[in-house]
């Protein structure tokens, strides 16, 4: 035997019906192949998800000043492991309540197997589905960390993670996902251009406006370039989103054992892939158009404009659908990234455009495509989950500020937070300019 | 229900046989399970190979001095998103003509759903081919972009790449893969060493020739180095490609419905791991023993030629054929690169040796495991798809050249591409040497 | 048609029963279908635990100063490319000796298709075994290269490696995984916190003591920081490894034909995401606690740690349990790291406790969760391993040393390795502090 422990091939056998058809052989059921399709695709996605905590890190940390850097990368390990936790504890009890809220229901299991999992027909292994659904509300949690870099404290950022992670996230996610009074409303949301990625979004614009802008950011009525330490790190964690963006769509499909379902996915697969193309080629001809110079930044978030974009309804545009709705999501970021300046809401790295207003677009646009959806219920839902998450999100960001404070000083600004803050440089052979 | 969205089980059950085998027991039928393990297979595949074009941009940047890798990343995102386009637009529909081209056939569908997948018994979901085929045109346009690298002008670099994406690749591509002359003629070209690679190497050998060598590369008889700014880079960018090679060989045997497919993209997988570490060790040895100090980036170009060595013939070979074969692909990089020196032709970051050269090797070779292929077919195949590329690239290139010119000015160039073409450094608080 | 080569139907309704069981509709064999699932997870798990060879690079690259990066890019690659010929040499057969070792069982073959797939009802594919199964013998040599790092001499480090995956690891891990003595005496190691990480760590250890500190790391009675040159690139390794260890640990299911297989996949993934969070939150928590301030290398490692401590036992646990097998693990790094440096005992990243002493606690507190396991007996086995892997290395190491020599000059070590080793710089550019 080459196996290292020997296949359980007999346990296997065992479970197969014994009726037999014809003289030794066996054939597969339809319920137990559609069990392992779906397993399969939620731990495929799963993963795919969870690489796009590793693009937001890049991310962030190319579009950071050297001097912030390894605080942001920080932030982006310990966002993760900490929704990863919450997630268990008590949000996903939260976001699926069942018949309502309790408390035993919402606290994650502490001794028996907590996410019990029993092997039936029902489609689809329960670990998979919370694997696969806590990469979403760590995603949640990811868009929030670039907006405020370089001047929010470590420990209340980390806090405010706690609560996004554990409650709001999951409460506006139930209201949907969780069979809830916006899902029965004929809200439409495949895979989370509001859920996900607006909720991230206003949860950061909540934060932007209370922290305020960056030291020298708008000085008398200019705005001040403050340049990405590393663009090479930042493509990269664009390219990382882009593939875990096929995970995060694809896998919304939530089903792959049959051949609908496996040819759903395969049609948001290239529905995703042509949004976000769409999106890069608009901010290039864009920003080529307006300032007669392309800006690599702007094409990076156009991309991940046109992936938000798309988020809302994947599966249901034409490839031509997908490429006008991506192309659109790109432009709103060349658009809204100076507006956004001309407020002096300071986005270090342009999530609100992206993540928001694209999210924004992405949900408005689903009608065009999407049948039994329509505009209003589609504005109704952005607008009352955005309500909810800025509301929540600006009365945490306040007792934060006016408990343990979430800025830090001016000289620990000016310094850069990783001197000041964690006392550790991300590059420190390099000379700075 | 824990699950986001109802499994649509009810309608899976739907689609199965109503032919009950035994009380309440259903089996899957073979035609549907297949349909889900090959459309599977693309999308995996598909986003493995989605993978190598942020290997490519890795690679490249890492391999450019400092001053042109804003550009050259800017490069690579939009010639991905411009293949994704192209090959929607026009170039799918070239490279898989059905009984004759025309125009309306050549134009992808603006209307309904273009990728035009009709569920029956046939295999796969056309979106997943689609899909994954896209990947290869994308895969063909960036190995170009590293030869040029650090000297071309961005938009007609940016002109061509629609070119080669909507037109040429799916030409030559539809001789073989298409159902075309080639593949009647018996080439045998599993993966698209020739159809890819090279052709790939031929684009960029033809703009090399044309736009001529860098500043100061060639300093009276001299050869001048002019290193890469970033290794770490350039080795993430490495393996990158290897991994997204698995794709790319391993879901190039299109179906995974059978145990005959599924242990052939397993022996696949190992044969095309076996030859990039061949290739890594054939050039770790080479350069220690031809210049007594290990190389870096030959090492990594070696990994990469011994990839596109096996791609012609992955299925075939030994272990032991895999080996020597990505061997000998590694050599050809170390005596080839010093060889286009002498020639005088300028590629940055070494493509036509990795792409060009160790293609045709890899395509040549193919008859040596496999039955029923010539070497004078295989000779005449690299030979015709060569010659296409080269001269319909040349074409291009010239006419460019002597409309939009092709080439930055001679202040640009030294300036660096960054500063000149986009006004954004990559890296512009690391000081420069 | 749409498919580059036509999709062999044919031949796959040729292997399936010609029975029909009702007009027109074939029922997929219930052995067939576990084939495909079984060696499709050996597939993505493989090319999973492919890509944490690329984490290693980046990881380590990062940890080290640079002018000592082209050195361990070198290095990782290499050994990767050496773990993988040497391992089909002799390392697999050695590994699975079938009833006794022979020295034609222990080649491998260089003739017929070496990895001898026969397709039968069995299982799996034999090559997406040897494939998956070659990546771990790969992984055990990876640790190795971090400790040393910034001292040792590029080719007999190589030679070092290459002893590692083609006998030190295969014969240990025969020991368990191929069903050897360890595996009857009733010893339990999932997917290697010992066989793998363990081996590595004591072969690391083994060298670092003879190799001895890097120069100045330990002056008088203190220690001297050596900070990392590139903390991003480190990050991106963590993640890396974290995203490959999905694939390390679920597919050592070894499975995935049947419900219960599936399932038993998806705690795994479930159980080893929280081990990474928790190691990394408890490694976040005790810097703050004990140095008042976040150390991001720790958070790193504790991540890691945390991955190393669930891999022994990755199954069984509940969340729960996973959660606090984790932070332990992350806990161990906090304070092994300082002791390590009291015992003058130089590991440049951290790979010792990680690995070592962090697969101790995995393999020891797997029978708190798992049945007819014992604490003497995973006791036992890890001293087993951990006694031949340190003596055979030790020798190995000393051979080395008194032949060749180990260690590069004091001259070429303050240069940095790059120049006296490889004459190639990792960022030529950037200037250094």
């Amino acid at each position: 035997m080459k196996s290292r422990i020997l296949l359980p091939l007999a346990a296997t056998a065992a479970l197969l019906p014994s009726l037999a058809l014809a003289q030794d052989v066996e054939y597969a059921t339809a319920s137990e192949t559609a069990f392992i399709f779906n397993t399969l695709l939620f731990l495929i996605g799963g993963f795919l998800v969870f690489w796009m905590a590793a693009g937001f890190s890049m991310l962030e940390a190319g579009l950071v000043r050297s001097k912030n850097v390894t605080t942001q990368l920080t932030k982006n390990i310990a966002l993760f492991a900490l929704a990863a936790i919450m997630y268990w504890l008590v949000g996903y009890n939260i976001m699926y309540p069942g018949d309502a809220w309790t408390i035993q229901g919402v606290l994650g299991s502490f001794g028996t197997k907590d996410i019990k999992t029993t092997i039936d027909a029902g489609g689809y292994s329960n670990a998979s589905d919370f694997f696969f659904q806590l990469m979403f509300c760590a995603t949640t949690a990811s868009i929030v960390s670039g907006t405020l870099a370089e001047r929010i404290k470590l420990w209340p950022f980390l806090i405010f993670t706690v609560i996004l992670t554990g409650f709001i996230y999951p409460i506006e996610a139930s209201w949907q996902w969780g069979a809830g009074w916006l899902s029965d409303a004929g809200f439409s949301d495949f895979a989370g251009s509001t859920l996900v990625h607006a909720a991230g979004g206003f949860a950061a614009l909540a934060g932007a406006i209370i922290l305020g802008p960056r030291i020298g950011k708008y000085k008398g009525g200019r705005v001040m370039p403050m340049q990405g330490s590393n663009l090479p790190l930042a493509t990269l964690g664009t390219f990382i989103l882009w593939l875990g963006w096929f995970g995060f769509n694809g896998a919304s499909q939530l089903a792959m054992g049959s051949m609908v379902d496996a040819d759903a996915i395969a049609q948001i697969f290239a529905n995703t892939n042509m949004a976000a193309a769409a999106g890069a080629i608009a901010a290039l001809a864009l920003t080529q158009i307006m300032y007669k110079k392309v800006d690599l930044t702007m094409v990076l978030n156009g991309a991940l404009a046109g992936l938000v974009s798309i988020t809302a309804g994947p599966l249901d545009p034409t490839l031509f659908g997908a490429l006008w709705i991506g192309a659109v999501g790109g432009a709103i970021v060349v658009f809204a990234v100076p507006f956004l300046d001309k407020l002096k809401i300071d986005d270090v790295v342009g999530a609100i455009p992206v993540h928001l207003l694209a999210g924004f677009w992405g949900t408005l646009v689903v009608p065009v495509y999407t049948a039994d959806t329509s505009f209003a219920t589609q504005i109704m839902g952005f607008a009352a989950i955005g309500a909810f998450v800025f509301v929540v999100s600006s009365i945490v960001w306040m007792i934060l500020k006016s408990t343990v404070g979430i800025r830090v000083s001016e000289e620990a600004e000016i310094a850069g937070l990783d001197i000041s803050e964690l006392g550790m440089e991300a590059y420190p052979e390099f000379s700075k300019s």
